[in-house]
This record gives structure tokens, C-alpha cells and sequence, in this order.
């Protein structure tokens, strides 16, 4: 394993120094493979799906697991849509003059090797693979067991397809077993970033147990508050929406919060349109004066359902919903409907989360529909990259200082020179 | 403890919603309040002088905790510059047009609460305070015993003249004993990141002992590589510069690494400069064929000397170089001098460092050499921020999604509406 992530990093050194043009030849030459050796993956998707049904798999995990033809297109579409996106590497983010002479750039540069560790669904190796090949980075993946045949045979085609590319050798690696991740948690002197996507808590758990930086979140505990002055028709759309499009994603809302100068007129037909859809409501004693409700406890406002169950409070102001939302909340998104702009303002301003939306659903919030091509996942970190993280989120910088024999000796002491610091709209250039 | 970090928070909330007039303000009263009140200041950093004197300090460090009027009036003088900075908080970094009116910013926002730990220099604290408000950050600040006196005035001056210029109470704190570092490490629910300067032991045992990000850097070890076709002359000053400007920081170079078609030439003048300045040398064994050096271990290239040393390297490459840096190395600053451009450029795209200079000394790896107002330290991360730390280094962003009733139901499925994901110009509004 160590080897494996040493290797790694001496690809990465040489992946970061790639041109755009090779690694679109590689992803390219990953899309034909994918088409061409499409009988061995739907082969190997088979077997997966046939051991899980006998080892009784989940329905829902079942279907996840899925990777047929039409997956295997929307795969390669994808990876077509990556070649059209520009290299984000080696953009200048910002150019200085020091001094005659001596020039200051940042540039951006890939993170180095990223270790991923998700969920069954196979296409996320096709999609996560190719992020990183696109970002320059290394990336060693661990994926469900239950997905193990289908995940070897794709990583053997992108491997072999890249290599045959001219990418590095080592630049990816699939990793198989538990005691793989708990090896790769340790190598914080060759990883560089851990995304974990899973569970709730075995995102806190990878995050318990590494020095490695980790992106992404546990708990997504997503609110919509309705204002005052909401419009109730708009207010119930983006309410079920948000609650019920799909409940077992962490964009799903889990917790209402409704202005007390809307309530009665809002919760009874709201009320109609959940329960119609099989929602079961906990509220506080205000929400369950005016409709039938299970008391919520303080538990609920800390409780990710990703179920047919919401939360509901009412609340006397748009600054104590900011202050539940701060509360309980876990950064991830969180709406407001409200026909007043300046309160929409306020509300932007005070609530401390990744993705904060006016009147729209909170299932928006996603790599895909925010068009950033495709996402690692979504961040409730404050440090590096915040909400979905699509290509720029593999991304650091690095300071490069271009000199003509300049020391510093020569800008020390009374006399000494002193600096210019012009900000120039060039780009990197030598 | 736990109740001062929870005001910090609230006061966060408040701090990252203040408008830009009313933080120049309190900086601008900041200043007046140092200068109306630098008899007490001066009083107070004497008591501190005095005290360490009778315990015996060391000279250098005697002399960065003298906090005089000169010391006063620069301090008020940085503080006047960082008025004149852009407001770094709410700038719109991109803008995509999701569909018709559903409008997608990315909005620059502050990380929250830092907490800060620093070594015994009274000016940081000042620094590093005005740098938090500027960019909308608490802070909570412990600085070292030695200044104990000097720090807590400083502390005292620059609160009670932000929250007298209506900045939220509790935005700044100052903590004194260890047992509040112990308490702050644990406090992940309301710190968002941790920036230790200091020694590297002091750095990794904080990295070791938080959950927290921790922004920073441990070692500095610096390279200087002189490469096959340098200018003699110019390689001898930076390599001069960079060893010897000022030995005891951490983008002093400790390792220089020369290519073997210029050593013959290189190494005796080179060898004349660092021993009139006093540099131990330990070399390699082709250093020592031609040169006096005393043989140098596989531990010297591991080791920051912070002191009149340095280890030299003969190598057959650039790539060999590159290689020894980017084994040895600890992200930090590394130079290459070379009269070759594509040389550079290769040496820059495959150094895995934070500051990678062409041709000048790595000694102007700074916050203030590089233009950036002022910094609160040098980053070795690859997450986040990387090289010097300055306002922008204190920010994350927000994304802000608005619409007039989008829900995700309408653009699923087959008849599902389509997204635009039209880059715009525009900066947020609403």
C-alpha cells in the first residue's frame, strides 16, 4: 500500500505537468474503451448484481448498483462533455509586479493524490476518475464491495486506456479491501485530500480517524424558512419540492421554519399537500395548534430523517429562524421564500451555510444543476471549497517568482529598494 | 472557555454581515486608540522587558518582544493601508444563469472563527486582529506568556475601541494559559481554523492535537538549484541571500543543490562567499572532491538548520533535483537559477512547492514582499491556501441561488426543463 501511494505520487508530480491535450487524448481514448469493452462490464455487472440479490441487497442499493448500457452511454457523455471544459490547470489567478523585472504569478496547480472512498454506484468511478485525470490529479478509490466486479473491470479499462494515452503509470489505483482504507488513512505524507461519500456516519468516522484533510460532509440538514410575506402558492411548490422530490438525498429538506405572521394561513394546506404525499409531521406546540402534528423534540431539529418525515416550526421573526438555522443546521443549504428582497438579503448575509437559495427548491443543490460539470461531492467545509466541488475544488495554486538575480538584501535597511506591488493583467508567461 | 467561543461565533455571524464603512471605521479608530493610548502601551511592554530580563530571556527574543513608538506608529501605519484594501467580503467570483431567473453567484464570505496562536511578538496580535475584522472574521488570540502584560493593553485597546465603533461584542478575544490552548484544540463546534506560529515542534503538536484545520506550515526547507547554464555571478548572490539574509526564518534556504556541469566553476567562489559570512559547510561527496566540506548525512538534507549552515548537493539533473526537492523538501519556497527559460519552466511545473522562484532569493517569500498588505503566515497546505496567508486567505465563499419558485420536479425526467448554465458577468444583486 505504501508502495501503491508512493507511486502514486510520483505520477501526480508528472500528471500536474501534463498537457490539455494529452489528457484529452486520454480521456478520449477512456470514453472508446468504455464503449468497446462494453460486453465485459455489463458481464461484470451481472455477476455483482446476481451475488448481491442472493446475498438479499437492498432494493434501492440494487438499483445503484445497476451500470447497463444506457449508464455506460451517459458515462461516455459525460467524459465528452469533461473534454470541452477548459484545463483548469495553469490558469493565472493573479499577477504581480514586485519590482523591475520580477514578476509574482499564481497559478493554479492540481492538489496532488486524492484518495476517494464511495458509495456502490459504479458510474462515480468512471466520473471521479476522470475529474481527476482531467484536474491532474492522482487518485487511489476504494469502492463498495458489493460493486467489486464491476469497479475492477472499469478501473482496469481506464487504467489501461490512459496508459496507452501517454498518461503515468500509477496515476490510478483501485483499492479493495477495509484494511486498504484504514492503510490509506495513515499516509498522510503521500495523500493529500480524503473524499469520503457515504453514511453520515462513515463520513465521521474517516474524519475521526485520519490526519489527511477531508471534503466533504456528514449531516445535511437542509431548512426552508417561509417569510412573512412569502406567496403561499410559491411557498408550498418549493416546501414539498425540497421535502419530497427525493427524500434520501442530503439536499432533501428536513426541518421547515415558518414566519408566525404565516402560519395559520400556510401550515392547514400545506399540511393537505404532505400528507397526500405520505409526509409525517412533527412540530413544535404552535405548529401543532393549528394542525395536527406529533410534538418534535429537540432531537428532531438535530435529525437528518432522509425519510417521508418533516420538522416544522413556527418562529417569530426572520432572525430566529437565522439563529435555528445556525443552530441545528449543518451548513449545507438552507432557502428562503420571501417576496422581500432586502429580508432575501439578510437572511444570504446571517446564515452561516454553503448554499443558500431564494425561492427555489433546496434540490438544487448539486454539482450537475449547478453546472460545474459533475461533482466529488459536496462540502460543508469553510476551509478550500464550500458546496458542490467540481473541477476547481481539485485545485490549489502555487506562487511562482520570476527574477532577473534579484536578493533581498538588496530591499533591506534605510536605503534599501523598495517595492512596486502594481497588479498586472498578464498572464504566467517565461 | 466554551462561552467565550460561542460569543465568538454569534459575534462572527454579526462581523461577516458588517458593511464595509463601518469595519474602516473601527480600524481607523483602532489606530487612534493606539496612538492616544501609547504611554499605557509603553508601560505595560516594559513591565514585560523587565520581567523576562530577570528570567533570562535570549537577545532575540528580548528584542521581538519590545513593542516601542516606532513599533506603535508602524502598526497604526499598517493598519492605514489595510483601510485602503478592497473589502475582501461579498465579491462576486462567478455567476452562471441556471435557467430563466434562477441566477447562481458565488459569493465571497469570511471562514467564521480563528483562533490564533503566536509567538511573543506584540505586533502580530495587532496585525492579525485587524486583518480578522477586515475580512469579517472573530478571533480568539493567545499569544506568548513573555508579552503577557503588553498583549492583554493591546487586546484591551483594540476592543473596547471596535465595539465603541460598532463592531459586535465578542469578536476578539484574548485567552492566557495553556490550559485555553488545550480547550480551544477541542472546540471544533465553534472554531473553523487554527493558525499556530511558532517552532516546529510547537506546529505539529497542534496539528496532532485538533480536529480543527490547522493553516500553517511546520518546516521550511528551502532549495536553491543552480542549474547547468546559471549565470555564475547571479547564482553565487541568491544562493549568498538566501542562506545568510537572515538565517533564523523559514524562507531562509538550507540545502543548495548544484548541477554537475557547473560545479567545478561554482563551488570554490561559492565556497570563499559562505565562509566569510561564517556557513558551516556539509556536502555531498562530489561537493567534497571539490570543495572542503564536512560529509553530509542523509539527515542534513531532512533538516532546517535556522542557522549558519548549509548542506550542498551535486546533482547529474534538473529532474535529479527536482527529485531531492521534492523528497526532502517541505513545500515551502524553492529556487531554481538558470539562464534557460524552458529550464524554468519545467523545474516550476514539476516542483511540488508553495512559492517556486526563477532567478531571486528565497527570501522574498513574504506577505509583504508579495504585495498581499500583510500576512497572517505561510502556508504549507495544499488545501485552501498555500504560500503567504493574507486577507484572502481568511475568506471562503457562499453560493447564493435565486429564483422565483423553481423546484427540481419540473426539470426532471424525460420532459423535465432544461438548464442553461450560461456563464454571466453580472455581480450579485437581488
Amino acid at each position: 500500500m505504501e508502495h501503491i501511494a508512493q507511486k502514486a505520487k510520483t505520477a501526480a508530480i508528472n500528471l500536474a505537468a501534463a498537457d490539455t491535450a494529452a489528457k484529452n487524448r486520454a480521456l478520449a481514448a477512456i470514453a472508446r474503451a468504455l464503449e468497446a469493452e462494453k460486453d465485459t462490464i455489463l458481464a461484470a455487472n451481472q455477476a455483482d448484481l446476481e451475488r448481491s440479490t442472493r446475498e438479499a441487497l437492498a432494493a434501492p442499493l440494487l438499483k445503484r448498483l445497476r451500470f447497463d448500457a444506457p449508464k455506460i452511454a451517459e458515462a461516455c457523455e459525460g467524459i465528452a462533455s469533461l473534454i470541452g471544459l477548459a484545463d483548469p490547470v495553469g490558469a493565472t489567478q493573479a499577477a504581480t509586479e514586485l519590482d523591475d523585472h520580477l514578476l509574482l504569478y499564481r497559478v493554479s496547480r492540481p492538489i496532488g493524490v486524492i484518495g476517494v472512498i464511495f458509495e456502490s454506484r459504479p458510474d462515480a468511478l468512471v466520473q471521479i476518475s476522470c475529474l481527476c485525470l482531467k484536474s491532474g490529479n492522482a487518485v487511489l478509490l476504494k469502492g463498495g464491495r458489493e460493486a467489486g466486479e464491476t469497479n475492477r473491470v472499469l478501473a482496469d479499462i481506464i487504467m489501461r486506456a490512459s496508459r496507452e494515452a501517454g498518461m503515468p503509470d500509477g496515476w490510478l489505483n483501485l483499492m479493495e479491501t477495509r484494511a486498504d482504507v484504514a492503510a490509506m488513512l495513515a499516509m498522510d505524507a503521500h495523500i493529500d485530500l480524503i473524499i469520503p461519500r457515504g453514511s453520515n456516519e462513515f463520513v465521521r468516522y474517516i474524519m475521526d480517524h485520519t490526519r489527511i484533510p477531508v471534503l466533504g460532509h456528514a449531516d445535511g440538514i437542509c431548512h426552508v424558512y417561509i417569510d412573512r410575506d412569502a406567496d403561499p402558492a410559491m411557498a408550498r411548490r418549493i416546501a414539498v419540492d425540497s421535502k419530497t422530490q427525493y427524500v434520501a438525498v442530503c439536499n432533501a429538506a428536513e426541518t421547515f421554519l415558518v414566519h408566525a405572521g404565516m402560519a395559520e394561513a400556510l401550515l392547514p394546506p400545506l399540511m393537505e399537500d404532505l400528507t397526500a404525499r405520505g409526509v409525517e409531521i412533527r412540530g413544535c406546540e404552535r405548529t401543532a395548534a393549528i394542525v395536527a402534528a406529533k410534538p418534535a423534540t429537540e432531537e428532531d431539529w438535530r435529525t437528518e430523517y432522509l425519510d417521508l418525515v418533516v420538522s416544522i416550526r413556527v418562529v417569530d421573526s426572520l432572525d430566529a429562524a437565522v439563529d435555528h438555522i445556525n443552530r441545528y443546521g449543518s451548513g449545507h443549504t438552507d432557502v428562503i421564500v420571501t417576496a422581500d428582497r432586502a429580508r432575501a438579503l439578510r437572511f444570504m448575509d446571517h446564515v452561516d451555510t454553503a448554499d443558500v437559495f431564494v425561492n427555489c427548491s433546496s434540490r438544487f443543490s448539486d454539482g450537475f444543476r449547478f453546472g460545474l460539470g459533475a461533482e466529488v461531492g459536496i462540502s460543508t467545509n469553510k476551509i478550500h471549497a464550500r458546496g458542490p466541488v467540481g473541477l476547481e475544488g481539485l485545485l490549489i495554486y502555487q506562487w511562482r517568482l520570476v527574477g532577473d538575480g534579484q536578493i533581498v538584501a538588496d530591499y533591506s535597511g534605510p536605503d534599501g529598494r523598495s517595492f512596486s506591488h502594481r497588479r498586472l493583467d498578464k498572464h504566467f508567461e517565461i
